[in-house]
């Protein structure tokens, strides 16, 4: 049922009230623009679609939103390609789901941050939500198909109403790219994969140096417990250890204490360990340490990590791995093996813009870890093997573990660079500009770019009749387009036609009927 | 404000009577699952996130949705690879905008159809719509960044909350391809160069023979002014004439007469025009039309239409086009020159179910004419003078025109041709598959994987320690892996491994340290 007219009368002269206010006290532009916007809103649910053009709203997109630019979509589109190239090295294939599921699907599957869903109007039929990941839609896909195993990808936007931080890379509109293997196998050796995979994805993509962090679910609880964490705690306790790597260990321990009601002498225990990170040798360590060796959960835990630093070596990633017991990972649906790929910064380049701007990890930021030099996480996973299993009527269960890159980061430190490099990337792929050195020639480029577009060369012209030769040739330099078609009577008169090399302005006569053969072999040289 | 406890509870008894009412008079089964599906929420609601695993709830995407599996994927993107082929042959760059709007975006936009839009609910902040085409955001970009000319690509989703017929491939998610060139530019070269991609995007998806109906607005309002039709009635009149694609003249008569108050007459007068099509010939019949000459609004159309047939012409288009003075097409904001792709059925193949079933254009579905033999939209678009200038504070245009790909209908014919010819698509793009020919050879597998994936090529094995040899072979052949490398002690201890070629079964020995060199001439064999 929709409002009716005296209602939205009121509810208008409400948020006028507001926007005076809003005026009044000096609030940000941002905060006054957001309810100016709820007001014309308002208004135009009673003009209805009768509602006049030129109506004055301000022209943006919603908040945490943005568009990409033809120079964003390539920088892009370059990125996702790299990241694609390397899922399939890996066999993986593309699946697609609806960017809304049934509310129901989200529901008691993000603990805390489900209050950041967004839920569609009820305008009758079924209740939805945006997808706030890509790891509760396979999940539901998996369950609904029956499917027992699959090695997928899926690029796809997801939606958050966090605050957002656009300048730092925080949307509420953000693409997530994620390689997933489902199955039930052996221990460890998907999961080593998934971490060869993000070793990959950083390596191809070229954005510096980095760590991959490797923690064990299981390590943690075995851990929690032998330091006298009671067992109802321990999801809070982890959320608590997930914030070391933006908070140091005071502020978190006393999160643990003051508002999660921890002993401050569990917390102390806890925060000796929280401090180790190595390698073998420490897993090593830590199977002879007397509180974790009569854990049964820590036990297994390191196991795994030995087991999983093992397989990183035979790929060649012991300089690329630290196994950190620090990291613990926000989301509850984890149950095995969870890592993070994390930025190193580079020596000297604290100050820069980019480099020291907090960082998008799953659209969340994560600040610099001012202790070790890292800046950030660009990816991060882990294992799930119980997920699945929520969705399916019997709870049978479908045992996952995958990987997600945190592309808006990457996007955000290459478009950096680039601003930076003073490089213009193309963002077209024209091949040939047709143009006229004189007036009444447009049919005749006409019939000359019929004949380029049938061979399959990329060509345009202007749109103009008859559009001056220095304004076209300018045109071919701001795009960056290799060749240009000089049509002119007298060349035409013999069947030929003069072709420019745009950057040395060298030109050359070819006929007509070779043109497109010509063009080939200059494009190919 | 949410509703209160004792609301919701409320809620749940009505929806809880509604449900027992539908399956008491045995409504249909999707029915009857939404409303079931609206009651798990609302008891959702008062779980609140302690909501129990498991729950009953029906396991569907939302009605008119569907995921894309592997290999629905892969025939999509070969299908949107080929159409940007196209689009960057013409110079098109790429843009993306946010898949929701603020909600005053989209309103006044869409006339009667603006039902159809979803809405966000109210969270607090900014009233929100998920976008319903790609055209309505492209002038909004416009505006907002004041660009004046560009020719821009747009491949995504667009959501309408339309009755679906999912099996005939009419959803409420769906893709929309659409290429646009905004500028101020001479008249109809820009357009004709739509309808020439209209016809190259055709011809390299190779779905069939089509024809490319072309008409004007001007010329529509200019004959519906000669025919005595009242100014504000033209809108309305043309909504009219757009159903004779799917409804006899009679029907189109009736809705004229009986319910836009037409005079009997008048309607008849229409008739007697659009039955007419053809080429050239008939704009110089319609230009000596006395009724028509009179007005100025139709004879500008005509002169539109006769410079467009030429530069068609210079396009070779003779055979693809015909001007149709039914064609009309449903959306208030096109001014100019407006186009239509339709698929003609092929001789015989009247009883198919992909050629009988109705037709997908933009989404709304597109019954055969039974007259002309043709089946349906598959393209459509025209010009658009006057959108960019709605979001424009001074109201500054920006002419447009436009195309716009209907893929969904396209995948749905290109799915019931794959279905038909049993030829299985390849998934994903494994090249060779590291075996183990007995038992302790994972490690030694990894070991090679890694050689592999460092050297570029696309590999994976099974995730078990020791799975057997059968298993794996078999994997390759249902996955179309064309090469596979099986490992044995015998050979490790003398540094080669088995290469065999899965289709052939053939099997040769080859070093280690040779392994991928050997695997890329094979491939390239």
């Amino acid at each position: 049922m929709s409002d009716t007219r005296e209602q939205i009368l009121e509810q208008i002269k409400l948020q006028g009230d507001l926007v005076r206010q809003l005026k009044a006290s000096k609030e940000s532009k941002e905060k006054i623009d957001e309810e100016v916007s709820r007001l014309l809103a308002l208004k135009a649910k009673l003009g209805g679609d009768a509602a006049p053009t030129n109506q004055k709203f301000t022209l943006k997109t919603p908040k945490g939103t943005r568009d990409y630019a033809p120079q964003q979509m390539t920088l892009r589109q370059g990125v996702l390609d790299k990241i694609i190239q390397v899922f399939k090295r890996h066999g993986g294939e593309a699946i697609d789901t609806p960017v809304f599921e049934l509310k129901e699907v989200l529901t008691g599957k993000y603990g805390e941050d489900s209050k950041l869903i967004y839920d569609l109007k009820d305008q009758g039929g079924e209740i939805l939500s945006m997808r706030y990941d890509l790891t509760v839609p396979l999940a539901r896909y998996l369950a609904m198909n029956k499917i027992s195993s699959i090695k997928r990808y899926h690029i796809a936007k997801v939606y958050r109403r966090d605050n957002p931080a656009m300048t730092r890379g925080r949307y509420r509109e953000f693409y997530q790219c994620d390689f997933d293997i489902a199955g039930t196998y052996d221990p460890m050796l998907a999961d080593a994969e998934c971490v060869k995979i993000v070793a990959e994805v950083l390596d191809t993509l070229d954005i510096g140096d980095y760590v991959i962090k490797l923690n064990h679910r299981q390590l943690l609880d075995g851990m929690f417990e032998a330091c006298g964490v009671p067992a109802k705690d321990f999801r809070a306790i982890c959320s608590a250890v997930d914030k070391l790597d933006k908070s140091p260990w005071e502020e978190v321990r006393k999160e643990m204490v003051d508002e999660k009601g921890l002993d401050g002498a569990v917390a102390d225990k806890i925060g000796e360990y929280v401090r180790l990170s190595g390698g073998k040798e420490l897993v090593e360590q830590l199977l002879a340490d007397a509180k974790l060796k009569a854990v049964p959960n820590a036990v297994k835990g390191l196991e795994g990590m030995q087991l999983l630093l093992n397989y990183c070596g035979l790929f060649n990633l012991e300089s690329r791995v630290s196994f950190d017991l620090s990291l613990a990972r926000g989301l509850d649906y984890y149950t095995g093996v969870i890592y993070e790929g994390v930025l190193k910064a580079e020596p000297g380049a604290v100050g820069s813009p980019v480099k020291a701007s907090p960082v998008l990890e799953n659209g969340k930021p994560v600040a610099a870890d001012q202790g070790s030099g890292t800046v950030g996480s660009v990816a991060g996973g882990g294992r799930y093997d119980n997920l699945v299993g929520m969705f399916d009527p019997r709870g049978k269960a479908v045992p996952c573990v995958g990987v997600s890159i945190g592309v808006e980061r990457i996007f955000a430190v290459l478009e950096a660079k680039f601003a930076a490099s003073n490089v213009k990337l193309r963002t077209n792929d024209v091949e040939v500009f047709v143009a006229s050195a004189h007036k009444g020639l447009h049919e005749q480029r006409l019939r000359v770019l019929n004949q380029l577009w049938d061979a399959g060369i990329k060509a345009e012209h202007s749109y103009k009749l008859n559009p001056k030769l220095l304004a076209q040739l300018q045109h071919c330099e701001e795009h960056q387009i290799p060749l240009a078609i000089v049509l002119g009577d007298a060349e035409l008169a013999q069947g030929v036609v003069k072709l420019r090399e745009v950057s040395t302005r060298q030109e050359s006569t070819v006929p007509l009927a070779e043109l497109a053969n010509e063009i080939r072999s200059r494009l190919k040289a």
